[in-house]
């Protein structure tokens, strides 16, 4: 079985974790955080997002935050924008480089941005083009790309239609989100294998929550069709408003073992990556939603 | 990628499960456990253990657990034997299958059992010749196959010469067991191609602990080389007394729904699956220990 020789972990803790979770662990603690990340090894830190405080109260504080870490050279801290105001407020706090997302689920999109796929990509255009001009990288999302709460099945070739599209539009990198949680290996893998003939497998990362206790086993198949990005949130942060039951992200502590136990590159110091997990689990009021970050402490 | 077309779930919970809970659910509640488990479509339903109640107290009511079920037709209810006083103990209850135990780590071996590795197997003798006598099928088990507490590292030449040593001594199936849960898919994955090149992968089962949170991807790993048979405990039952924070066996609900949603048919109703695992869960006074049995109660 041929795996990559080494892996880019994005972290997506401090915003796809934080926003997701129902306490707010306030600005210093997220910039206490984001700084702890910064000092394990990672080198791609999700920092915030620039969205509207009526609908992501915990995402308020973005620019403070954004001016509060201390930028450590060689890593980005990519911020989400939903559209060119948001870039405009990124902009503004000093964030160099951006994300934007839109879902495969027509019905998913509209529940959560009020717009269709193709007016989400519309908006999406004067921030591509600005930030090309600015030379800010962005980064694009896809979510329910194995399913999705309202439409249910979400067709492969939606999935590979707004992949391409943010790719061709100038996004890097296009990650292949399952936001619900409930895709399988094989399927995963398939959905992989659909976009990758469109798009280059170097431009794509894999995005899985672990609702159904899937998100590893889905990364190891994704990984065996050449995937070499995957985001992860520290302590399995989060969850998803829109799927009740919804367990966070996969935990970087346990793709981190997983990946350094294979013969994979990450570095990443798990041992401090896992103390920063039990960290900001005690700052959610739980255990960690770790297994690694469990084991390593009893150990 | 080719998956086996079926799969049969060793379902341990009743046994390994539930020795290494620190809370007694006692016996009505095995009988109970083992009956709901028998309705959901499982093949294989490890009972209870004989063997001495000083060492593992959990299991003291082994006979009553194996009277009191109502054994269902198709269904085999195997039980643990440390020797031959354990086999005509377990013979005296009614036991028609019996399963005997050795670790691939020497060292583990001694603290676990009080014996070396070739003490262990010359105890199995009689009970192999015996079984054979009384058409008593054996499984065998082998423990510690990617690592130690006690050793670390458990050479791969050790696993293979065990498990073939109950292989030859008429043990129809062997299941290889990660018992601290330490394994990564690709160890896992050579550990099975190395025992698979000397045992017949039809005789080869597969045996996960969660502790690192590894178990699923482990699993997919092996069922990639072929594997048909995985042991799991519905509600991810367990723990180990030799590794502290180790968690328990990989929770079958969420081997099933992989399976499942792989297109490999195990003949489990999952529905009913998740709600005897939440059930148990409620009688040990914790959440489920399985994420698909927490999202379909959420569903």
């Amino acid at each position: 079985m041929a795996y990559p020789a080494e892996v880019r972990i994005v972290e997506v803790g401090p915003r796809d974790g934080l926003q997701n979770e129902k306490l707010d662990i306030g600005t210093a603690n997220k910039i206490a955080l984001i700084d702890r990340l910064s000092a394990t090894g990672l080198r791609s830190i999700e920092a915030a997002a620039f969205v509207s405080p009526k609908w992501v109260p915990q995402m308020a504080d973005a620019a403070e935050v954004l001016a509060g870490i201390s930028r450590k050279p060689g890593v980005s801290y990519p911020v989400l924008v939903p559209n060119e105001q948001g870039y405009e407020r990124a902009r503004a706090a000093g964030a160099g480089e951006v994300a934007v997302f839109t879902a495969a689920s027509e019905a998913f999109n509209l529940k959560n941005t009020n717009a269709g796929i193709d007016e989400s990509l519309r908006r999406f255009e004067p921030v591509l083009a600005r930030a090309k001009a600015d030379g800010v990288k962005v980064r694009g999302y896809v979510s329910t790309v194995l399913g999705c709460p309202y439409q249910g099945e979400v067709p492969l070739a939606d999935v590979v239609r707004v992949s391409r599209s943010l790719h061709a539009m100038g996004c890097y990198e296009i990650s292949l989100g399952d936001t619900i949680g409930i895709g399988t290996p094989g399927k995963a893998r398939a959905m992989l294998q659909a976009v990758a003939a469109e798009v280059p497998m170097p431009a794509l990362a894999v995005h899985f929550h672990d609702t159904y206790g899937q998100a590893l086993a889905n990364v190891l198949a994704c990984l065996e069709e050449g995937v070499a990005v995957v985001d992860s949130a520290v302590s399995g942060a989060g969850g998803c408003p829109y799927a009740k039951g919804a367990t966070g992200n996969v935990a970087s502590e346990d793709v981190v073992y997983m990946l350094h136990g294979l013969g994979i590159r990450t570095g990443i110091d798990l041992d401090a990556l896992a103390a920063t997990g039990r960290w900001l689990a005690g700052l959610l009021g739980r255990d960690t939603g770790s297994r690694v970050g469990k084991a390593l402490a009893a150990a």
